[in-house]
């Protein structure tokens, strides 16, 4: 943690003003969208396919070759009538799910989509490829592999909600940590935001989000857990157009031994950590390589500044504040830090 | 045609309060999104399977049991600070496509959703089952079959736009109607918008679409094309919740023969079509039986008003009229139709 005090005043000033946001109608210019990135891809000379869509009917020949749209990323966009902030706010999402983390919380609350926009920022909410809205393609002749799904149990632990993996359909059966913040009896309704996920699509998801960044930055930028790494690179692929990064809980980072850094002097770093990390080996090791990256900034003239929310007396977030019960409180926070940063008008 | 005549006074009114309302900015109460709908599926006893997730790296054993959501349904809805309509509105997109379809237009104008917004509507704009942030389930063990990708050729004479399928990545080089209102420039970015579909999962989706009426209505719900046949049931499954149906170039509806539908009597329900049916006997034959839908809902005492858009001298309109050239002035004809069913306050 470097320059910035996350200090009880600022804190209170935050919240404060955010309970009168609450209450306070936005004034929109426009809700839109579109889709950005990908390209045109064609299937020639693959047999027809003999598929059966309904048991009890006989199976349909299918011809598979033709032009199809891949790799296309979708983005929504609210703009303001009388913006607050400088730049657009870019929130990306992480494996295995769509913008939808940003918007209302699974038991029913604002999400960081309304909070930002009530801070005065426009606020994109984009899928990453291959998920939601952006699409997908044949597999394997265009994505590689197989899509994989993720249980209803397997991230109770792996978003360290509570001490293992496992799943009951009753949230009382289900242990969680005693303080933890997320709400737990909203566990089933946040799965069902759960979107299937290959791991071969990288580079296609990585080239959405720079297309992205060209079409609409200079931009602020807010990353989740898989969208750290594509948030690291999108800035090092386009360091002039990002004037802060926050990265809540990244799970991954390029290589702090062999990237050159030098080109992100003016792209401050905000790293956030959730609790519950000593009870996960998983996380540890992924935010000992975390550390590694913002040394590597740091080293290469990077601001780097990291709000560990336990640390600040903020105890029991999972590995999903955004959708945690203090959700709004670790919000203003990132708030004060990029008011901190100059991004505000 | 009962009742209602889109006569040129009220269109132009129209017309000049659309105009004057696009510069307006929205006072907005709330952005926000849920799912609905679904069910917990559990998988036991499945082999494990060995996936090579990218071409060399060695095979990995997944275990495809466990518990998985499958069947919820995406909403997002914009409330209005102070809604001039009596209900909300909620727009269906059609087969292969999300709710993108009511978004921004391919070729970057307002979609309807912004213009029911400005004309005082809370929208609501979903993404069915299967589709977009509604997610989907492993086959074919949820669901049934194996989804279908269309070509990026296979719209242009499905929808109306030129005289036969295939496709060039050369707008210049693709013919369409001369008179076509579809922006045809940017017909790859509409191919963008593509989704895959299953062929198997109708019950599925429409499970959710009443979920959704269950949860949000009354209300007055908008459907294109395949989301004419869930639209038209979900009517007949909550027909006090239904307080107008406005089916654009409806795909399907429920059998006229063997269906009660005595219980719509107080659903108007408004039928658009577009143009360049004589070039399509496909569509003909469509148009043939939802003529037969309507002349059974006459028959039952529901009000059925039909709008053909090149009889009201409006010509070149393509299979998707939210996305023409003119989608304002079809968009204010229904705006129209609306506010003379007393839907307006």
């Amino acid at each position: 943690m470097q320059g910035f005090r996350f200090g009880g005043a600022v804190a209170l000033a935050l919240a404060l003003g955010t309970a009168a946001a609450t209450a306070q109608e936005l004034r929109i210019a426009e809700i839109g969208s579109f889709h950005v990135g990908g390209e045109t891809v064609t299937l020639e000379s693959l047999p027809r396919r003999s598929i059966t869509f309904s048991a009890g009917t006989p199976p349909l020949e299918i011809d598979p070759n033709g032009s199809f749209q891949a790799g296309q990323m979708y983005a929504q966009y609210v703009r303001l009538a009388e913006p607050e902030a400088r730049y657009p706010l870019l929130l990306w999402h992480g494996g295995g799910l769509t913008g939808v983390t940003w918007e209302t919380t699974p038991d029913g609350r604002p999400g960081w989509q309304m909070f930002f926009l009530r801070q005065g920022w426009d606020v994109y909410v984009s899928d990453a490829v291959e998920r939601g809205r952006s699409g997908w393609s044949r597999y394997p002749e265009i994505f590689e592999g197989e899509p994989v799904f993720r249980t209803m149990g397997e991230g109770w632990h792996l978003f360290r909600v509570g001490p293992k993996d496992g799943w009951a359909q009753e949230a009382a059966q289900r242990e969680a940590y005693a303080d933890t913040r997320f709400p737990v009896e909203a566990w089933n309704q946040f799965t069902r935001q759960s979107v299937p996920r290959w791991v071969t699509t990288d580079p296609l998801i990585q080239a959405g989000y720079d297309a992205l960044v060209q079409k609409v930055c200079p931009c602020v930028i807010v990353v989740h857990s898989q969208g750290g790494n594509f948030g690291f690179r999108a800035a090092l692929n386009a360091p002039d157009k990002v004037k802060a990064l926050v990265a809540i809980e990244p799970s991954g980072s390029p290589d702090p031994a062999t990237t050159d850094v030098s080109a992100l002097g003016n792209v401050p770093h905000l790293l956030v950590w959730g609790d519950q990390f000593e009870d996960s080996p998983f996380w540890q090791k992924i935010r000992g390589k975390l550390g590694s990256w913002a040394e590597a900034l740091e080293k290469g003239g990077v601001r780097v500044d990291t709000l560990d929310l336990p640390s600040r007396g903020i105890e029991g977030n999972s590995h999903m504040p955004m959708m945690d019960t203090n959700s709004e409180e670790v919000a203003a926070l990132v708030q004060a830090w990029l008011a901190e940063q100059g991004l505000m008008r």
